[in-house]
């Protein structure tokens, strides 16, 4: 680990939208060099860098990550990395898985990996391949596109929560210094909420009751989430029964959601913004969606703790149908 | 009521392919002259007839019906109808009404009326509306479509099921001896299976274990049966649980379905020829769909006798969110 003032060598990998503001409140604040991996946009990105609108940091002409690289590198000839960290889709039941992507990069015993993705267990593949690194849950709210390569508009604030996963083979207070060393080199800027995370359970299964919900149904039916709220029956005869579900299995396994929750979740869109959320977004560009981390592990977990989620369920074959379909498509299946 | 050898006056509402083998059937036995409503191909089939490449009939170069309008005539100053027979889609929750489509055409006390229409309770608006005529159930399984205007492919065999809803205000004799005549009259050219059918709420709620489950699933999913059936976890995590409450709703509503009923609907379309159910072509096609007679009203009746349905319940809500988003894309909900 780099020490309290020097600069932590950072990879991120995924240099989309989300991506890119979290490269630049890393570097903003001088605590952090990124090396950021770039795929469709790398050309633009590796030669001219970002061109951003950011609520949170303003306009940037050209904001360009310390390396631009197109691939994980492999530390085992250069320089380590400090940390790793995850803004790319997770989509587990396609690969290349995420444990597998970052390989190369990962040095066992040392590299802390910082998921800043949705979805509940997604640990559980990392810390099964390195059993002795760190594993950071980053759960954001921000809104931010790149409505064409390089060119990354951010809507909303990037507000992020970091915390520990539980990782059996370390100790409680090594994982804890690892997140709040993270919080600080990502707060340093001084341009973004990047608040440590003392209950990373509680706060994912607080996401879920909008992510397995309100994505999951806006992306089957392709209705954004304000016309979601307005279509006839839809808030009543499905959204609302689902978060319920998910509120239940998130007591069950020992996290108490406020009572406002559902309620908090259905409204937190604008009405009149016709919002997409992401899994409906990616159903419209024919993108493979995270349904098995959004929808199925929350399912899979209320199930085993006896919380019956009838509505869950329904959407998760769907969802899985709908990847199924996706997946054919793109000859994934070895079918014509 | 035309006389047993005379012809009966018909008229027939919807031209498209299952109108245009309808018509063929009711003609070709020499017992029915039929005027035969057409919409979009009303141009072409008013001037050619139909050509039909047909499993039953054959392939017949032009098929013209005896009239071909393309409105519902007025028969307060011309020749009545013993029968209208509406094959339209009765899109229950869009207007116009089917109930209101052929006032024109119904002579209160004498005309009886023919649906062969998928779904429950689709004879509750036209019993209310005309209380003392006669309202036969036809039951179709017949593959055809109308590749372009007026050219008709009949794939698979009419087998129709003809009985008599049951009309509180009229005798059961006379009902049972209308929906007779009509399958006599059907039945007479010998190209077709048209039976009477003695039991119209058990074929009703048999045929839903198809319409309601993978009729609604393939549409929500995008998936044809075909596909559906490969496709991972999909049969026995929807399809299977929504046929069984279907099952467990007739039995309550006094239908005995057979133990067979939910894997022979399964297995019903072949594997390898990817159809598309009704509500699959509709939603493909960005037209409306019968989700409340074929998915809504059974739902309703299994409720309120007490069946648990949480799989119809979400699939019911899905079909009404997709067909709230075709409302406003066509612009009936009067909003931008």
């Amino acid at each position: 680990m780099a020490s309290g003032k020097s600069k932590a060598n950072v990879l991120l990998v995924g240099g989309g939208s989300v991506g890119a503001i979290a490269a630049l409140n890393l570097e903003c604040g001088g605590l952090a060099a990124v090396t950021i991996v770039c795929r469709s946009n790398y050309s633009v990105v590796s030669k001219n860098g970002y061109s951003i609108k950011s609520c949170d940091h303003g306009a940037i002409d050209s904001f360009r990550p310390t390396n631009v690289v197109n691939t994980v590198p492999d530390v085992s000839d250069g320089p380590q990395f400090d940390y790793i960290v995850c803004v790319t889709k997770n989509v587990a039941d396609v690969p290349p898985l995420l444990s597998e992507l970052i390989r190369p990069a990962v040095v066992p015993g040392k590299t802390v990996i910082v998921l800043i993705q949705n979805g509940l267990n997604i640990e559980k593949p990392l810390i099964a391949e390195y059993p002795q690194n760190v594993v950071l849950s980053g759960v954001s709210m921000i809104g931010a596109n790149e409505p064409s390569p390089g060119h990354v508009d951010q809507d909303f604030p990037d507000t992020l929560f970091v915390g520990a996963f539980d990782n059996p083979n370390m100790t409680p207070e090594s994982q804890k210094a690892a997140a709040e060393d993270f919080v600080r080199r990502y707060s340093a800027g001084g341009k973004t909420q990047c608040s440590f995370d003392s209950n990373v359970g509680w706060t994912r299964w607080r996401k879920l009751v909008y992510n397995a919900c309100l994505n999951s149904i806006c992306a089957i039916t392709g209705l954004d989430t304000g016309r979601l709220r307005l279509a006839d029956g839809a808030v009543a005869g499905i959204v609302r029964p689902a978060m319920l579900e998910i509120v239940a299995a998130a007591k069950a396994a020992g996290h108490d959601l406020p009572a406002t929750v559902v309620d908090d979740m259905i409204e937190m869109d604008p009405l009149d913004m016709y919002l997409p959320p992401s899994m409906l977004s990616d159903t419209r560009k024919g993108n493979y969606i995270e349904y098995e981390n959004i929808l199925g592990q929350p399912l899979a977990e209320g199930e085993k703790l006896g919380v019956p989620m009838p509505t869950l369920k329904v959407l998760y074959h769907l969802c899985q149908a709908i990847q199924w379909k996706n997946k054919e498509l793109r000859g994934l299946l070895g079918r014509k």
